[in-house]
């Protein structure tokens, strides 16, 4: 009688798409205008979702409060109002794509998230582009 | 070459979170203000999910009109403007979280809705607050 | 040269319709399921507009973070996870209709903001029904 | 480490809905005002859901530029301001249901994503009615 | 002490734009792919404001419910899942821009809403387009 | 018989608030988070409307294609992926604030609009604070 309970957050945030190994050029030609050297920027809307049987006693499968202090912590804390290249650990080495964004999430909020609940992420970088990671 | 087909409805509700067992005090340390002895209200956007093959003959997997009136008759009509917890049934002797309300109504459309096809329920207890059964 | 800059903000709340001074039968008549003894409720959603001269120094009209502060302090604190009817001052005379939910938020906000800002609110009962105080 | 990624676009048609070897006596019992000889329409919202492994070298599961070229150029060009039933070759002979705008969707889609990335068609008719192929 | 009060309604309609004095080609030059002659469409939400002082008794500036009647009776019965060229009597010798329906709607429910209330339509013909009438 | 016709656009952008005639510490005392070195960005969505007469022609108050040409060309080209504060002209000596940004894009689409149609610039800068100009 599993449930599935979802949370959504938001952040907004600063990034640039390159890579360091290439020129240029090529990063204009593979990444388009994201590759602007100064930068662009979203409004993330970040849903946080678990999968788990409802506790009797509650009702809950999992606090929402709690969940949405967990997120606000973990992730919100460190990417709202951040340049995602240089003012986060996780995008030095990192191409921050919503992809990439979104397996970040999910690995920090993995390690806070007892391993009994399934844990997926999606991750809206604009109304019309949006990631979900475990894709099923 | 199944398709699922989904419906939204919605209802507006008052209700409490509590466990009859526990103090008032253990009651707001858990529920928090959702544990108000007054009650507290949602808009809740409820979506409907059906699987199944379309008829050939129709090009329908189910008629969304038709499905609109069996959600309204025995969910809406039930819960439309009233209180939970003191008004309907279903809640007397279970906490009307999201999680549990989302499992009444696949209860209540399971036996409405022919075996054949696969049924879900979405249920929206907040814009940033929602729950779906089964999880997958 | 005057701007408008408006904030939302949200509260969940229970509420019922009726006036007093009528018979159980004419409540019903006039406020239909509205009248429901045990209540129902919504997500109120909340907008405040200010229209002002953007001050030269920082180009705001007023701070959306303060606007938030004083928002949440004086209304959402006072409304978010109560029974409009019964646990506020403010509808124990006076029927909590969207039209008189906005007016004494209004009349609460004005005495928090600035007399040289004009001050406007729109509340939301549900994504169909809102209203707007004062109306021009 | 699959993601899935999604792209929404949208387009604005004109259809009916019939079964031309029923009488139209019939055709309105079955499918109601949606049988309405002189056609009516809908702003579709179309969103494309491709699932698959980040690329190591651009973080990408899929370029959502790309992607949203291949549907305009495939799908968009050929529905938006169209009548579905007169003006496109897909709907001659097949209702243009929800249901079945999105198979054949996928069908010309899928003719263009390779088949190392899983496809999924989910299309909203209205806010209310909306359809997913396939269904898991 | 006056309060805007609105209420959102929703139809789904065919329509052509053109000019009957007009040639195919200067049509299409002006109304580009909304001139084409076998129609497209829309889902068009429609927002109808009244202005007045709150009933002391009520509350209510008007009965968001009755509103809601009077606007489906007199506009969406005649309206939805129709061709708006063909099958109302209001476009036969008017261009069916949303200009055009926000006055033909306005004229409407002026009839029906007593003259003590202001009356204003907002009519969005797609999420990104939309007119108000009259302007202020 | 004036109409206010809107379209609305959309453009992604970096940007940060400060005062270069304050210390860092001003700055952050008054720009919060909003004032980081390396900037935060946002998706702006970007309403524009004209009031004046349908024209009889052809029932537009003004093309929206056409509209939406100029604000592209104009507004979105040039912000759109891009940082406000190093990449455009408009902002190298006027804070970026939702309301400057506002006032001007109102004043480089004044240029564009003949002065028979009044103008009004509707500005989001998150689903949650949002800003007009002129204010009325």
């Amino acid at each position: 009688m599993k449930v599935k309970v979802s949370r959504k957050e938001h952040f907004n945030a600063a990034h640039r798409l390159y890579n360091p190994e290439w020129s240029d050029q090529e990063n204009e030609r593979v990444f388009g205008k994201c590759a602007n050297p100064n930068f662009h920027g979203h409004n993330y809307d970040l849903v946080v979702s678990l999968t788990g049987e409802p506790d009797p006693a509650t009702g809950y499968v999992y606090d929402m409060k709690k969940l949405s202090d967990v997120i606000r912590h973990n992730v919100i804390r460190k990417f709202d109002h951040k340049n995602l290249n240089l003012d986060t650990e996780y995008f030095r080495n990192l191409n921050p794509t919503a992809e990439n964004i979104a397996i970040v999430i999910w690995r920090i909020l993995r390690e806070q998230i007892e391993s009994k609940f399934d844990l997926k992420i999606t991750l809206y970088e604009t109304e019309r582009n949006f990631v979900e990671y475990p894709a099923s």
